[in-house]
């Protein structure tokens, strides 16, 4: 298979989630056992803790869900270093079967946007994501370069539409010609998604949008019948399971639910904090993994994934 | 001096020119003599190209300009060998005397937008860039991570506000409340910048405003008194000295124009490529950005720079 949509689409009927684990390797939050004094350490001792500990991460949940979603911003803030071990990060969630979400919200202008589209997307570029997320500021025809290349690859775009942070709102929610700039996004978003659709019924373009907004999320899933829709917010910054049932087509599929701190930091918090503690940090990730998986299946239409 | 727009102000007047040189190492362009036999090239011997490249450009402008703007997707583009070059570029480029804007248009929510900027900005963080582009469609609170680091740290950031491409229109130019979208982002900038001036009156926030709208420059360089502007769109992509001459402010100050290609790879075209040949690029470069100079000197408010 070769069509980015109709490969996701398989990988989370396989799994029968449409989980979506974030890796964001923050250096002050990982496990004493990984990173010592992270306070002292430098910044390839935490380059490497960062490779470990998504290594780590990776082993735990790659028997469960579909994709990854490393954020590029924890890599990067390493310097060169980290972003070394971002493409380590990719290349070995690949090697397990994963596919890979690099967050990473790039764009610009002509050819410049050919450059990051070359450089991100497809297994056999430099950095082999499958996926990577697009900022639409730059208007239309900086999305163009992302499509183009994307299909080439097989590879996907996920475009921001409308963010799931307090302030999102500030010019997303600008209303022109009678409505908001995001609806003017995603009308775009799903001129692309129909012109790229795979046999899955879902393009090659698909949008972000957040938890935290379950009235737009509704809105915005009729909106856009064939973008996949990639849901942050979920958990830690307040999205709950009732809150994103509203992404999901009839059959359960045509959304990733994406969660980072609560999986990967679950050994930081409540009950799982108490059950296994800072050395059994994986078990954690896995426990919470699978607690996502169930709470999906039994409070919204991912339940019905796969099972057809 | 520490803060960003006062050190910024300072180099422009000691080198009596806004001219801002674009590091754009596209690798299908580069000088035979450094890159022979691009298409067969591997990624690690094209960002080794890259990199003497860029230490060649800056060799040549640094005694003429103030400030460098590596443009991050053509490093990006080359995988984690291309990064390593970026973090070495901006080093040599500072080593040089010059001030490095790294052209990022990057942004994120809430602690994520922290690690980008952490990362990014300042002479002593992992990249220890002066100052970063920043993309605005996240909302205010994505930006003010970006804010209070550069405020910090001494550096900068500029926000994209009507950006040089034709479809820059698509979503900045929708007209919500009676003005452009890019209206709404400009007022929020101002704001920030205002809130951040230095001793010049320019703040630590800036905005990216395209040469190639020139009647929206002339709009938004009165809509934000405070910010300093970095103009694109310069040279190849039709913006002519006339065209800027709006984004100045009376003393000739308040806005650096950015060219790249024109500069970098003059030596592919014509009165540059005749004189000089691909085998003297540097010259080219060298030649090109002395005409730039007297362009803007002769035909715009930048003639008063550093003449007070």
């Amino acid at each position: 298979m070769f069509h980015f949509a109709d490969r996701l689409d398989a990988a989370l009927k396989t799994r029968r989630t449409p989980v979506l684990v974030g890796l964001d390797p923050r250096a002050e939050m990982l496990p004493e056992t990984i990173l010592p004094r992270a306070q002292q350490a430098g910044i390839d001792e935490r380059a490497a803790a960062c490779r470990a500990f998504c290594f780590g991460v990776i082993d735990a949940v790659a028997p469960l869900v579909g994709a990854v979603k490393p954020q590029a911003a924890f890599f990067e803030q390493l310097g060169p270093p980290g972003m070394g071990v971002l493409g380590e990060v990719v290349r070995y969630a690949r090697q397990n079967g994963l596919l890979v979400i690099l967050d990473a919200k790039r764009n610009d202008i002509g050819s410049t946007a050919v450059a990051y589209a070359q450089g991100l997307l497809g297994r056999d570029g430099p950095w082999g994501a499958d996926a990577t997320t697009v900022s639409p500021y730059l208007g239309d025809d900086s999305l163009a370069p992302f499509v183009e290349v994307a299909v080439e690859r097989g590879a996907g775009i996920f475009v921001l539409v409308k963010t799931s942070n307090p302030g999102g709102g500030a010019f997303q929610d600008l209303v022109a010609d009678g409505r908001p700039v995001y609806r003017h996004v995603a009308e775009h978003v799903e001129g692309l998604a129909a012109q790229t659709a795979g046999a899955c019924g879902y393009g090659a373009v698909g949008a972000v949008v957040g938890a935290t907004y379950p009235a737009q999320l509704a809105e915005l899933r009729a909106a856009m019948p064939h973008a996949f829709l990639l849901v942050p917010g979920y958990g830690s910054q307040g999205g709950t399971a009732a809150d994103v049932g509203a992404a999901f087509d009839a059959r359960g599929g045509g959304a990733i639910i994406n969660n980072s701190r609560g999986i990967i930091f679950a050994f930081r918090r409540g009950r799982y904090a108490e059950r296994f503690g800072s050395s059994r940090w994986q078990e954690a990730a896995e426990t919470a993994t699978r607690d996502m998986i169930e709470e999906l299946r039994a409070e919204t239409p991912a339940g019905r994934l796969g099972r057809e």
